[in-house]
């Protein structure tokens, strides 16, 4: 099941530089950790932000929600969710 | 090069079926030769919503206006790009 | 599976009266129908406006769209979804 | 008589965690015991977000106010309030 | 039990001013037969639009809404609704 | 003549719970004489938020600054402002 | 008492020149003979953009509300008032 | 003096494709010749949008609020207008 | 050249009353130079708000904001700009 | 490659004078750099604001990022980034 999920990252301005760098390590090492077991298909990053745009796939709503709020910078971050379905119009039957 | 774009289709009310049917069609028809030659990565339904969420992979924003002003629905969408890059926490060296 | 909606409904003005009734009565029908199958859980009007919050209960993001795009007045309401999960406070197991 | 109410928590950063947690540990109580009052009558998580979607069943919107200003998480909340009425469509004389 | 109201008309500019006038006219009416029934409290222009300011009493939700769409300008107004409750630094036990 | 305010009140999270009290204090004070000076004709609370509908009956926008801004709890205020006057469906030659 | 106007017009696109220019010549005319009345004290354009940005001097909400829904263009503008007082850092005692 | 000036294009749908082309013919020309007396700097298409983003050099607001409402599309566009000014960090002393 | 002008104040809750007020002084001080040497043509307190709205004639866009900029409070200011000119219905040539 | 992009900045009240003067250094001395590269096309300062439109020539999205995002008031800035291409009414064969 698939969703769509843009992360804006805002940390403090007065977060000290080496809490900020540990809480980036760990983001990084779940985030990937996430890819390489099918749960977090794609990940981008928006030119000229800190967010990016993800899919996720999951197996419903609460796996998403344990899964993102699992994340080290989930407390620094608006998230907006969009569930996403097959479309019409895509040649595959199963886009992920 | 990536394009994450978001059209949400708004038909006019007094739009004959038939005319609608007819451009409905054609979009499909040309969305599914853009999937065939690469260029629209991917396609996915927004659920609930007469809109979708997608990624083209093109050679810049000339090549991205061109393809989107061609579609037959073009005239009755409101679309958003944001460029994309690759995410330093990305597990792929080109995730497409 | 549980999600959120909110429609509001914007039928045209110029919309003959007959055609508007006869879209409410296969509306109606059919969320009643919806509501007895157990896949729209909750229906509540919103005070002062022509507009519901509803729950629905689908096994996916696919089958909420799939039923909400079959909705006679799909055409002509603005829809907005939310993904529910259990809440860490529900004294339900399984709130619907 | 029902009212719909959709809460997002923005907890101060710097906030101890040991009274984040006594606040989140307090809100807790008082919510399940709301819940069991029956005043309370739907809480669920939106994915994705620290927020949430309830619904209450109160005498008014004096108690509403009453009960919502006494939650400990109260001034640290965004609350949005929709007053609910039975639906034509319902299939429920007293949809709770 | 009182709700504050803003209610903005867009009459459509096509509508003969025949049928504006008879609106409006049975409008007015109805707002009347409402205020001396003591359920619409206050009735305020908004200086410089075409718009109100009115707080109901009324038994709860469903009185208001069913107030309210039963209005003849209802179908061509934005429509607001916030439940009001007693101000602990009113002078008034019962301000309406 | 009349000005319709709503006033949202938002009190820094590091506020000492004693400066707050103080200011809640003579807020109240100062709205319960302005109340029976008649100048506040109308003061509500909104369900479910740290905020007010009122109604100032003064002899202008200088009056009405004037009042406004000598409020303890003014700095921590966003307030919207609008002109009231005669509807002409009131049955009220003066609603005050 | 000042009142500061901005007035935005949009005309349907499909209403007849003659009946535009009709109502454009007969704002014109009552906007020039509001400013000789010094009513209206200040009418700019604001640039790029069929809109004004004016000030008002009225005896008050009820006059402002007189002014301006007799405008011929009024159905057609959407309308911002601010209400205006002497700013404490004015070299003048009344700035009109 | 130099203005940046963004142009979002909404032809109605129901103009008949030759008075569409008429339209654009006439606006290309007089954005040619424009672009040709020096006074339109810049004219660069938004990818994905019926937009542009233009920078115009005129003597002043009275110019620039003339060029742009002689324009043959200025009834169908929305625009936003910056002021510019030389920014302290350009390498250039005149950056047009 | 005339701009109009649009001043926010939003001075941190933390800053000791010592510095507010000095830095208003100066504000002040400033402010009224301007006004005498003809360059801040308006300034209006909006009713109800630490704001105002003003008028500025100056010579284009880089005085504006060299004048601007230099105010004390500048920091601490949201400022909105809008380039005015001569509406056709003025009735004077020269609306400063 | 072009990509416009606003970019609004937004410091931290309480960072020392002697911080913010040397990031304001860094920033324009790599805004320099970066312009004499051909990078940074147009640099232009927004009037009335601490805000800057710009037009960068970059290879695509990654080295757009990779280039904001080593500004050093990047942290600091609300960015937004719209691709460019040639407009079809352009008398500049490409337009830098």
């Amino acid at each position: 099941m698939l969703f769509h999920v843009q992360m804006t990252v805002r940390l403090p301005h007065d977060m000290p530089a080496v809490q900020a760098d540990e809480l980036k390590a760990r983001e990084k090492a779940m985030a990937q950790e996430l890819q390489r077991a099918g749960k977090w298909r794609h990940l981008w990053r928006i030119a000229g932000r800190y967010a990016n745009v993800s899919v996720f796939d999951v197996s419903g709503p609460d796996e998403l929600h344990d899964t993102l709020s699992r994340l080290p910078l989930f407390p620094y971050m608006d998230i907006e969710v969009q569930a996403l379905c097959r479309h019409a119009s895509s040649i595959h039957a199963d886009d992920r």
